[in-house]
């Protein structure tokens, strides 16, 4: 499989440059006759479109996108769906000037490792945050089809840098929260911390700086059954897929690294019997044991790190000259790219889900 | 690709169960005319196998593997490499007799559900921490390989429940270890440390209990320019490997979790010139940026959750009657894996690099 | 995989629909830094183009295509290539009219049990052969690369209906007949067969029929030891590729059904010694033997059934009423396919071809 | 994937070698709960067994088969399924003598230039026929599962050398002559016609010569709607899967190669009701229109080339001198492959349907 492909059954094919003409998505799997909400698949664009506040990168894209191929009638037809969004705002001009210099934790190195000196440098092109809206528009039509089995997911920011929601939420707080959410400048559940996470935000931006934080995501109503011992387990899957959004380090499914310092007996959930069904009495698993759903809520938490883009002075290289120097790269940047990110962790989760109810067939390739 | 097979030009594929006939792993890909050797991969299986101390379960098995394809002359062939360990020390008796209960934290409930009742649940069957033996093997085979182009992977323990070596070693330091490591009964670096850790161990096991810990696993000599932006991230190949290892709930890349504290200004990596390349003065991207290898070393650290099994009494259903009891489920395990775990991980690092190497034609596929 | 994408290293996505907005492919794994060619791909595209003579359908299309991504001052990224053509003259009336009738060998039965009819029945939707404008624009960029390794494929009619050139050329007779190729209405090397051959295609024509042929390829210069034993053989790739085309019924490698009357005395190619160079002194393999290339030329001959779109009077059925009745399906058609598809022959089996020699590292993935 | 498996959800992994320790196979897929008929598996292995006439090879070798996992308590539990058979009757000794000339139309050559000189070369290795027996076994399994949807599939030889059984069976009649095709030498459906093939094979085999042969192959009741337009059409399935079986050089669908000669109005097969559903008045399309199966018969047949080895003179060279030179290569081998092979045909039909049914989900992961 090629490396911008992601799937088995649900397959997405990932194209476009942050600065070249377009960023797209093909979706190969999505079951006929889904009758396509547009509407909604341009609601889950907006969440993450630059701009959509004062915390965000100033570059102005409305982000609006084509359905080309694989709809028919307001509905899927079976036949992939190829959909783009063409780039508007494109201010490739820095680029120019400094592109001898390596910015710091950004992909000129490993774009020129990779592919020889040839790859699009502008506006990190096959590496820019930017092609995460294609993958936002597959989670969009993902989440239309899990919908279907009632199958919901929700994310939210955790905390942005020592600001953190340690609240438990129970899984239908939190989706009762989504619209709140949506009130939050930087998607956090609880408004008053919200406040606090956005000071954080203003704080480092003025001081041309970036932050980190973590964002929490859940999945309601994933039957049990679902993913496999060793290659194919849920984490292994949900694992990958998230890993392929920028800016993500690390990962953790229910306790996580706190498990670390648990014992067995604290740590595993007891079974028990709740309106006739098995469930456990607590979710330190995550919803999966074995690599296999158990029909709770799926949890992880994600690390997102700070946005490497600043624009404080920072030591570096000319490639030219091999010569250590000391840089201020200037640029439209997010000092904390977790409010945005929140829908991509979404859409990711949709994505590697959808693929394995449809490979395991309990979402039939025809409505 | 089959739910048990792993990677693109370098392919596993894993068979057998805890106690069934034997554990296996076929390895494709290859390259043709390794000398192998074969007392290297039962040094490996000596690390994973259970009875190796006083800390771990007393199932009593000698791995010993046979290689039945893929290598004539003592030399690979690059014909695919079949091996196996037969399993002895089978006692499936106590499976019987509580077969009804779902054993808290364990794959009872997800085999039934996944399998529809026809799995073999002896020993948790596929699920079982035993078939990570054949993991091990393919390892050690992939390390060999590795070797050629002198990469080379080391593993130890991080942390056991609140005992933490937090030493910020250099991997240099770390490979110097790795004899001492040896040494140590729970495979820490720091023999002091190793010592608080066996004894927490050790208090665990009189409580009839478990813990958890965290591994910390790096790369040395990765070239720069593997892996790509997206799909084929570095730390989604990575942890989707990793995520097979049962009893792994967490992975961090670089300053992973701690990366959501930090500032831009702290967390980026200075480019630096070190005797003439490009280096980066830390490394808290953990070698990888944009998903891409730059020449540093892969660092990771892994959450290990506290095993399962445990004979104290627990609050679980019997699935025949649906009713809640408590019960106390005997039978052989360890009081915490992560000792016996540390190869595992190392082996599937060492398979997740090697299929990168392979596939982007670093490593060719006839030496 | 998605049932829209085809290979390994080198993988391409097919989308669109014939009355849709475009057809299209998207390009992944094309080694970066290839300075792209882009009126070879308009002269290949032209070289299937309906209405390019008197014997093909009368749809009106330039087939003028747009490169959307993956290149970047005129050279290939290393990031995945789109290009679509869009669709102009789309005259989809009689698909309605007559939209409950089966059309016989036609895929409207096909369809509907695949997609459940909600699948764009307009020109056949995904199954048309106009789909192959997409892979006549990936095989056009495969060839490029294929160049520097001066690697060719030439393909050609070898007959329509019972007019056949038998004549068993050399490759290098062959290589120098394509641009005469060009000069023959059907695609034929001989131009005294050419004019046979357009008289039958002519003649069914008139009486609103259709007729057949064989296309044959070679493929100059592949290097010895390409594919593999079982399921990597050169001849399962190659033959999965063709058979993507519609219309394709038969293939055979070397000798192929003429194999099956002979001894094998009189099959086995005798290997002599070239100018230093082990070859045979026939190729009656084809240049595969054990499903690997041994450095002769790769050689196979396709069977292409008769357009099924004729306007004779048919019996089918009424899918409504389910009555046989006899209906006469007018609709714009060629009287033979087989001249505009030697190019997608040819690109297929480029595309096979660049697929091994990326995946077995032959051709590195940075030029 | 790796060269040694093939499929999507039905994955099987060929291994072993022929004159190694065994031959065996891994099957992942197989639904959970088949009740294994293992006496079948060893009836399909004794088509395939050498020596199971004075036609064949006398290489002695019993096939007894083991099952070493993925089965528990009579039934296949989802896990996968590994089977092997040793290898009994090895005579290596020729290889030896005669191991620097390359054997005419035989495999020696190729595994120079794949595996650079490291590749097993006793038997052929990896390349040999008797890893099909391997394709055997697993075709056994699919063949119960396709059975529970009343599956079949049927293949004869239709020709030997010159002597074809041009007969036009109904599948009913197909069907109907399989058991007296197993007491046809050469598993002919017409004993007249077989003795006729069988004399014809006698003949040469006394002349130390070989002959080639057609095999046609059919599938009943493959339900409609199967298979896809482009890459996923079950002609690139099957044909992928059966030119992995040694010796295959041609495959034809339906009509074949005859199509070529026929005109649309001849060939297109027209729709009709049958018992209130709907067929085709004949079967030219081979059961596979657009790539998608119509629920007709599936129908193809394929070409087999002369077995190489021959015990006649042949001219071939000297790798050590470089010298051309004629050369008797004596060794046990069979004079005709095509009663042997056809079973292995049977099998990857088999095998390539059952992916295609599972994947599709019409057969479920889980009886």
């Amino acid at each position: 499989m090629g490396d911008n492909s992601l799937g088995n059954k649900f397959q997405i094919t990932s194209f476009g440059e942050s600065h070249g003409n377009l960023v797209g998505i093909i979706l190969d799997g999505i079951p006929a006759g889904l009758e396509l909400n547009e509407q909604f698949i341009q609601e889950e664009l907006d969440k993450r479109r630059p701009g959509q506040s004062d915390l965000t990168t100033p570059r102005e894209e409305r982000d609006e996108f084509e359905i080309v191929s694989g709809v028919f009638n307001g509905k899927t037809t079976g036949a992939p769906i190829c959909m783009f969004i063409r780039n508007k705002d494109v201010d490739s001009s820095k680029y120019e000037t400094l592109k001898d210099y390596l910015r710091p934790a950004q992909v000129d190195f490993s774009a020129i490792k990779k592919y020889g000196g040839y790859s699009d440098y502008r506006g990190s092109g096959r590496f820019s945050g930017r092609i995460t809206a294609g993958l936002v528009m597959a989670g969009a039509v993902a989440k239309q089809i899990l919908q279907l089995k009632d199958i919901r997911i929700f994310a939210y920011t955790k905390s942005i840098g020592e600001i953190n929601d340690a609240t438990p939420y129970a899984i239908d707080d939190i989706e009762d929260c989504m619209i709140s959410r949506e009130k939050s400048k930087v998607r956090a559940l609880n408004l008053e911390i919200s406040i606090k996470m956005e000071k954080v935000i203003e704080t480092v931006k003025i001081e041309g700086d970036s932050i980190g934080g973590e964002i929490k995501c859940v999945a309601k109503n994933i039957p049990a059954g679902i993913g496999g011992p060793i290659f194919n387990s849920l984490e292994s899957s949900i694992s990958k897929a998230i890993f392929s959004i920028p800016a993500i380090k690390g990962i953790e499914f229910g306790a996580g690294f706190k498990a670390t310092r648990m014992k067995g007996s604290q740590h595993n959930d007891p079974w028990i019997v709740k309106e006739g069904r098995i469930k456990t009495s607590k979710n330190d698993s995550g919803g999966i044991i074995g690599g296999v759903s158990i029909g709770m809520p799926i949890e992880f938490t994600v690390a997102v790190k700070p946005t490497p883009t600043i624009s404080k002075a920072q030591k570096t290289v000319n490639m030219k000259t091999m010569r250590e120097e000391t840089i201020v790269f200037s640029g439209r940047h997010d000092p904390c790219i977790v409010p945005r990110a929140v829908v991509v962790v979404e859409a990711m989760t949709a994505i590697a889900l959808l693929d394995h109810l449809l490979t395991e067939g309990i979402i039939p390739s025809c409505l």
